[in-house]
């Protein structure tokens, strides 16, 4: 797919996205993509696009975080021919694992991932529906490398560039398909 | 899928399917399918036993409950060329929508649904990971059809048979791949 191209598909993606102003508080737009997940053939069209971009990169591992990237995640390792590991909320995974904190606005967060579930030398695709400040998908990095595998790329449905988060990101290959330029765009 | 062929995929897959004893708590025995989902071929293998059972029944959209069941949910929506549905924990999703309370084995919770996620007579395929009691999922479909959806099927990969649970969903028709028929079973 070349720039033209996937300018066409971000700008159709991006139509049927919904944005609703101040949830989940006041002053946020909420990107919600339930709008095109529901539509068969957005849906499709934002899957494939994804798979386009990988499907020669031989990929061992798909890996998202709890729990919309779940939905990407696993139709993209299906199609790749890869394994799927989810990374979850602490408490929720009942076998051998480590964990990897990361801070939030106010405070901190964590997540857990199974130590069997990389290998060491996996080259492991990240997936995550929305890129903000890339706090989240640089812990899940740090998780994967942490087991020996290697981060080949990471994919977001949205990209909210204003939050900077490529800069987080900078040692690894991004691709987002829609980009929101400014909190307020509708 | 004839049944003989589906009883070797449903050994296959319980083999590898993680017995993990006393998680979350005492005398529980937990079905871990991150074991399956990162296994290439054991993950291809149960979607297309899934795809296989309903490729032909002109699916609309494919609904599953948050978070797990997002996983084979999402992939089944895009092989059946049907729109992904997810039903969330409250205060998840932002635009309009309707609540369905249910009861868990001290308490009750609640789960959501976008009223517009749903057209009436649409076909619609629930999947959740694992079938226990069936609370959960006859909540989801109560959601569905308040929306004027058709339940034509509901699919599991794991089902607890001695739990009764599809005594509960008895006005639906039920599919699961692999079968426990006591706790204790490893």
């Amino acid at each position: 797919m070349n720039e033209t191209q996937l300018l066409e598909v971000s700008q159709k993606l991006k139509s049927i996205i919904r944005s609703v102003p101040n949830f989940p508080k006041e002053g946020i737009v909420f990107r919600d993509i339930t709008t095109l997940l529901k539509d068969k053939e957005a849906f499709k069209l934002a899957v494939d696009t994804f798979y386009q971009k990988y499907k020669d990169m031989k990929i061992d591992k798909v890996v998202s975080v709890e729990s919309r990237g779940f939905i990407f995640g696993s139709v993209l390792a299906y199609l790749l021919g890869a394994g799927f590991v989810p990374i979850r909320k602490p408490g929720k995974l009942p076998a051998e694992k480590i964990r990897q904190e990361y801070q939030l606005e106010y405070g901190t967060d964590a997540m857990e991932v199974h130590i069997d579930a990389i290998q060491p030398g996996d080259k492991v695709l990240v997936h995550d529906d929305l890129l903000a400040t890339g706090g989240t998908v640089s812990a899940a990095c740090k998780l994967i490398e942490r087991l020996g595998g290697e981060v080949v790329g990471i994919c977001f449905l949205i990209e909210l560039s204003f939050l900077n988060g490529r800069e987080r990101l900078k040692n690894y290959d991004i691709f987002s398909i829609v980009k929101y330029n400014s909190e307020q765009e509708l």
